[in-house]
């Protein structure tokens, strides 16, 4: 691997769907010489892709670790359109970076934007990635998907679910896991002591039991157990007024109980700026929170600051695995 | 009514609740030439009080129409603290308000934050005022609550009921009728043809089903039948993204499934700046959407940007109602 040394985390950066705006982000990651600082990086992917990215993004590429799979011809996969030939390969790679992680090879994985519909085209049987990942490491522990916007972080109780279901999931114990993932998770990234705020689930926070019980029966026992860990949480918070106080910097993260409520206020405080953390598992994954971006694929004119900041993130994240493997 | 005269919509500018910082506003806003040049306005409240917020706002009252209902001594109220008495007084204020209206006197209302806690303990029967303001005026048409910032709107189908019932109160008629009050709504307060946005339940608007079906069952039936009600609505789209569109001009209205799925983003998009609008009923009453603020109340430093937004729009839908009642 080039520019390897002990101290230096490994990066698998993953070719994600061929079809969008990836390969252009990789090329212009892979370009930026302060990156190249943080980590050393292997190219998981089709070299024919990551040429065509550097093309589409005008840039000449330096001298690489490219781990060629030889299975996205660019010439065979039309770009802004969702298929199986892109999915298959996403997946190839996605999987091929978890076996290097697995036997040591890498100490943190980014990933280029996959496509959801191409990535069941081309055969995953999992909702998302998240679990995908879980199950081919055989992870069983507590793990969950984070949204980091700058310094602020957001995890969440339930996730990929029907509204309807939400609050039959919600239970002390899965709040509880959520808060400890965080702390933990944050802790691993560098941050020592994060003041974790939680959102309640009811408008108003359930406004005493006018609106909802679970404020009293569920949140708060929660929160009351994670400071019994010794974790800095508090709440429940209205969810509407629990954004403006942590944009204002009284948090460091706010673990919300569904989907939107965390997505609205991240893509609104930064959408091309966002980031997610695929949290708990034995090995950090990151990636942009935007998606392919089909309608712009081709055209040069992605912005790369998410991706750059999923590094980052990986590096830093990655070094402290690293570090502490190292000194075992 | 100082001011009067037949093309100037009257206003009656009711004091909420007195213990926190509406007395205050509603002096800093009488005291703004402009604001009087926009209506002419008959304060409905202890005159006492409106003296009181004069003093915390250091600025001298010009001459008023005050319709003084002595019914909260400032002296005997503490800032801060919501209290029985308080909340009588406001009900009693707004009660009056509304009695005025319907009796053909006042062409708007504008209010001074509540405090629904005072408001029950005061005696307030209802969830909220706008179903109080309903039942008072006998009104059983369509109505409900919106949000406005700036030039957006924002109306939700369910409002102030526990999250896990939000999916079941879901209809295609009540999405339409949420639609279509917008869209009335929105053109007395002068805007031609409103660009509605209607926003999905589910995580990524469901996903095409994987995430739940009430985007394909009801939410998509339901736009289709607006739009055949000659109404320029669109959607579902995503939650989390719709708001940046709407940011970015692409809509002069999102309608929400629930609460906090609008409350989130317009709080974060301008919180100091928000009004409350309880739409569709026969007289328009309008509000700033914070709160009394007990935390600042008498310390002379409340922002009253919200409040003199309220009464703007009050005064515009004031006019047009005015204009028509002269019309007729």
């Amino acid at each position: 691997m080039i520019g390897e040394d002990a101290m230096r985390p490994r990066i698998g950066l993953v070719l994600g769907d061929p079809a969008g705006i990836g390969a252009e982000l990789a090329a212009k990651l892979l370009a930026d010489a302060r990156m190249r600082r943080l980590a050393s990086a292997s190219v998981i992917g089709d070299a024919r892709q990551l040429a065509a990215g550097a093309r589409i993004a005008r840039i000449a590429l330096p001298e690489l670790d490219i781990d060629d799979r030889a299975n996205a011809d660019p010439a065979a996969i039309a770009l802004g359109r969702a298929c199986a030939e892109g999915g298959r390969a996403a997946l190839d790679n996605f999987r091929h970076a978890l076996a290097r992680a697995r036997d040591g090879a890498l100490d943190a994985i980014v990933f280029t934007p996959f496509n959801k519909q191409a990535l069941r085209l081309g055969g995953m049987r999992f909702d998302d990635e998240l679990r995908f990942a879980a199950d081919f490491l055989g992870y069983r522990g507590a793990h969950g998907e984070f949204n980091i916007l700058d310094r602020l972080w957001n995890a969440r109780v339930t996730s990929h679910v029907p509204l309807a279901q939400v609050a039959a999931l919600l239970s002390v114990a899965r709040i509880v896991e959520a808060i400890a993932l965080t702390d933990r998770a944050m802790r691993a990234a560098g941050t020592a002591r994060p003041r974790i705020a939680v959102a309640a689930l009811n408008p108003h926070a359930g406004d005493g039991g006018s609106y909802g019980r679970e404020e009293i029966e569920l949140i708060a026992p929660a929160v009351e157990a994670a400071r019994e860990q010794d974790i800095e949480a508090s709440g429940p918070f209205p969810a509407d007024t629990v954004w403006l106080r942590a944009r204002d910097g009284q948090f460091d993260a706010v673990v919300t109980m569904y989907h939107d409520q965390g997505q609205i206020a991240i893509k609104l405080l930064g959408f091309e700026r966002g980031v997610t953390l695929l949290g708990g598992l034995p090995i950090p994954i990151t990636t942009p929170a935007h998606g392919t971006a089909y309608d712009i694929a081709g055209k040069g004119v992605a912005n790369d600051q998410a991706l750059k900041r999923a590094f980052e993130i990986a590096a830093g994240m990655g070094l402290a695995r690293r570090t502490a493997a190292v000194r075992k």
